[in-house]
């Protein structure tokens, strides 16, 4: 199983009277996801599934995913939220699934969120060692058998300046 | 203070007669590690100084880097050999030099040594969690002030294949 942990793009700002559920990717954020999401397709990356966390800039992060047909599957997990806990995910969501080893699976959310699940999956503890930015990602490998805590391995981590 | 750690390119295989450190890059390494350091030129990074192994397959990784123009300045460390120490490395060759915060460094060398240094650098500890392919790199962010060791940041981890 490879995780993708995909970052939402750039959002606008926090503002009066608006929900931070409720922020929207700007026009660059849109544009820069874009690029990114034709450059995975241009890598023949392609996700069985694409979770995405149910706040709006990461629903529409994983809508531009999908739009450039990099999956054509797209769920929400309130686990992704930026509260979200990768223990209460993994029982919840994960393991129930039981999904073969060859699956590629992307997860759309918020820091320090999914860098603090990467360094769970990898070390089994969060130092905050992991610089994710806004439509960047963390590629992991998790074990085919067994609990992915401190026992996967990552293989990618890059910011979209490094992939346009 | 800006590190990247580059393993060397693809190696001619171990065979009787042909020590382990006079191995050379294959025609398609040397061709593969051309084409990374072309991508590294675009994307506009410059090293104020690459540092390499003494083995032949690395110090020829070095050499294509420094053809590329990625740097002028091209030493030797015999820390960066495949049993080097990142902690004698610190201290006989990295503290001495008291180099500004703007620094960046490339590290030209081999696994394991380099992932684990990685790891030291950014949790303390080894625990083989991170995928270093031939021509691949890694790129650390060091703290302004005291040890790196436990307190560096990582902000990219790449195989050719994503860069190409």
């Amino acid at each position: 199983m490879e995780l993708y942990l995909i970052r939402h793009g750039i959002a606008e700002e926090h503002q009066p009277g608006l929900k931070d559920q409720e922020r929207q990717l700007t026009k660059e954020g849109r544009q820069k996801t874009e690029k990114v999401a034709q450059k995975l397709i241009k890598l023949e990356l392609n996700f069985d599934l694409i979770l995405t966390s149910p706040l709006s800039r990461a629903r529409q992060t994983a809508e531009i995913l999908i739009a450039a047909k990099l999956s054509s599957q797209l769920e929400e997990s309130s686990h992704l939220a930026p509260d979200g806990n990768i223990e209460n995910w993994l029982k919840d969501w994960y393991y129930p699934q039981n999904y073969p080893a060859k699956t590629q699976l992307a997860l759309v959310g918020h820091e320090p969120c999914l860098s603090s699940w990467a360094e769970i999956l990898l070390w089994g503890e969060v130092k905050e060692r992991l610089v994710l930015k806004k439509a960047g990602m963390i590629g992991i490998k998790l074990p085919e058998t067994g609990s992915p805590l401190g026992r996967s391995q990552m293989f990618w981590l890059t910011s979209p300046k490094y992939l346009l």
